[in-house]
């Protein structure tokens, strides 16, 4: 029983009764009114200010990932909302809960597969196609999916793709990332013989290597965008409701078979 | 059992294979790389782009709301990293939950109690202080908190407070009910006969309602923004924990009586 | 900032390297093995093991909060499930957050509302039906929902509150909360000119105040028994998956006039 | 365009005006006032009443998993309700969302380690030994962390293990997994050259084997037990708190670097 106690330490922020200091910045003179949620956010992570280049690539990830109508992520958080409207908080909570491996996660997946493929720090070198093929046979030789790739609606191209990749090359972040991503869509389509839709998370993983987070963050810019977007679908709940409605006519077919036996 | 189904409805957004409309623009083309998340949100939740001013205060905002240092949410954040480290999602929506009536929920408490003294739309007269006495008075004959007041730290006066009152100043949304919240402190003041530190989710409150939102919605500002400050508490517990001692000191001291009875 | 640190102590449970002690029992020796986990709930919340009759009352309790089919709490936790299969404990903890005011929650309203007409250790007097009254009266005075009272589909009869006074009767909790709850139904009846159903959380609500239960932590019963029926709808979607299926339908629904603006 | 919808159907529950029904068993007949809830829990899962000997070892298991004193979990359930009190169902739920792989979800690995080594319904062979020592080896050579093995507390055995295959014995399901886990640790001690405790998530996911549980589902046993305790916890917390004061401790001390950099 003689643990000893280790020191804790944050380095993100402090308070004295007259000031609060943020990663450096005095956070009422230097930071409220000056920089926009996304630029913080940026600060937050980084501890550095955003150029205006990493400003606008960063946002337009955010924004990328922030609204996408009505997802599982908006029906969970609408329902939530529908049994405990007077705790908006934890409906935005439930809502996030489901940012898995299935959707918003994927990002993460890209992201650890570039950095695997072309380790940060280390020059590409001539074969950045050598490292595609490698990445497609690998994971069809495990029988795994493809992060980043693949889109039930979005088809055969997604227009968030073209459009990251087109904001990456204006502010100059189109590297050996997005070029292997890129490259590992070409060989997947030769693979497996047909085009395969270079999805925005796709895109988004190989944007945030080249910006230099760490994969193991990557899904929370993902997090951070959506509640965004979730609480706005909360509001729009308030006032126009689905949840009951998707509630009723789902227990009322699931349950038909029980209630009538015969039919 | 002959219910009727009703029909249901988003206005939010849609999706068609090459395209994806976001309250009315068109996601990839006018508003990725081209608005910052911040105003992205605004737009979610008001169906427009914010003018400069709008969008320099609601920034302001939610800026303000997103960090602030260790507090039981950013531990929460911590503390659920620490078990399912492979959820990030989780962690983040864990120190969500947390935001209620205690902390960043006080700001819908303070723009309920404005719009019920002054109800949208409706003209402030002469009678400001008139309405401010009678809020101070009922919340004391209630015996209930005066929600936007009081800081453990920040006293007597919340720098951020001060920092946001002037951005709405400089913004023109130093109205109504920003001059009500003002008088309501001063009436607090003389009424418990010491200064009351108007704090900062009083001010976000007030300005809140200048800006028009519904309160039933005004957490929601503090939930996005807070997801934000989370994630990067979440990324520093990755390289420099914390969560691990203090469990392990908390769960030393609190049973210490038990394990020793004779001390 | 001369803050002194205060002491934390916790009474519930502590461990040696070859001790386990949970409310002062051996957890390997006297518990495991030998308590159901419905006593150990007892157990935990009380500091002693039920009686037969608290043991049967109280698992009734959990048995019938437990699972009610297609709830929205359930389709939360399936719909969580179907974005991250790999964290099922979130989607569980997805599904709870909606137990709040509108559903399982208004059992604490229940409980609470019947302790403020009759605080514990107060002996009841003749006057019963005159506390109904009262009660039914106030609530349509302020306009507010009785809680415990409504049901969208067991109508006039909760067949769970029948079973559940017939229980409390053979256990011998159909005491002054009981008959109170009771005389609100008939009251509320006579008010309203209809009948009203007394639904399971009223009933509920009631026997927790025989139980002695305090309001505040009454939501808890419902919130740990609705883990066990959510877990149940995780592994059902599991192998018969709804949420996929949903999702789509509404989404298409929802956005249909967006998408088609001309129909 | 042209999505058929397919059906959806759940063969859970249904309920009609004066009837309920779970897993074909009319609730308030059959199973209120009559299964305790450890019980229920075992018919919602596999649509059976337990025997004798399942509900004692299925209890068993819940209650060695509901409560383990002050765990990061129970730390965040009451720094949850700190901030959102009216939110109960909030900060049970933000408790759960770490039970992730690093603490109770190791139950799940250890189910799907030892279903790979035994696929259900295969026999067992002589074999066992050589199954415990390839997993071993197999761990080893990939450098990963052996679920099911090692604790902080409990060494060099965890008495709930020895507790828990007690039972096991008596019940009748000390059967081929139990005794491939056996085998596993005594390999792993002789391949680490020291002993390792098999913890009481070890001998749990062995037994879950042995109930027949598929492995996807094996951490929900954990997440609905661990709701009772945190319950517990909370109810203790709004009489006795310590989040308030665990919170502004590590506030103070982990950012005393910053508010003081001459120290």
């Amino acid at each position: 029983m003689s643990r000893q106690n280790k020191p804790i330490r944050s380095d993100i922020a402090y308070s004295m009764p007259d000031k609060l200091v943020v990663r450096g910045f005095d956070l009422p003179k230097e930071l409220i009114g000056v920089l926009n949620v996304g630029d913080f956010a940026w600060l937050q992570l980084t501890g550095s200010k955003p150029t205006t280049e990493q400003s606008r690539m960063f946002n337009a990830i955010l924004v990328t990932l922030a609204e996408h109508g009505i997802t599982p992520s908006a029906l969970v958080a609408r329902m939530t909302y529908l049994g405990a409207p007077e705790a908006l908080q934890a409906a935005v909570a439930a809502g996030l809960c489901g940012l898995g491996s299935t959707f918003v996660g994927s990002t993460e997946g890209v992201a650890r597969m570039l950095y695997e493929a072309l380790p940060p720090g280390q020059p590409a070198g001539e074969d950045l196609r050598a490292k595609a093929r490698a990445i497609v046979e690998g994971y069809r030789a495990r029988r795994e999916h493809l992060p980043g790739f693949g889109h039930p609606v979005h088809k055969p191209v997604d227009p968030r793709t073209t459009r990251l990749f087109h904001v990456a090359e204006e502010c100059r972040f189109a590297g050996d990332y997005v070029r292997l991503i890129q490259r590992v869509a070409e060989e997947a389509e030769k693979s497996f013989g047909r085009p395969l839709t270079l999805n925005a998370t796709g895109a988004i993983g190989a944007i945030c290597c080249e910006l230099g987070f760490k994969w193991q963050i990557v899904r929370g810019l993902g997090v951070m965008a959506r509640a965004v977007g979730l609480v706005g679908h909360i509001l729009e709940e308030s006032v126009q409701p689905m949840a009951g409605e998707i509630w009723l006519r789902a227990e009322e077919e699931a349950s038909a078979h029980l209630r009538n036996p015969g039919c």
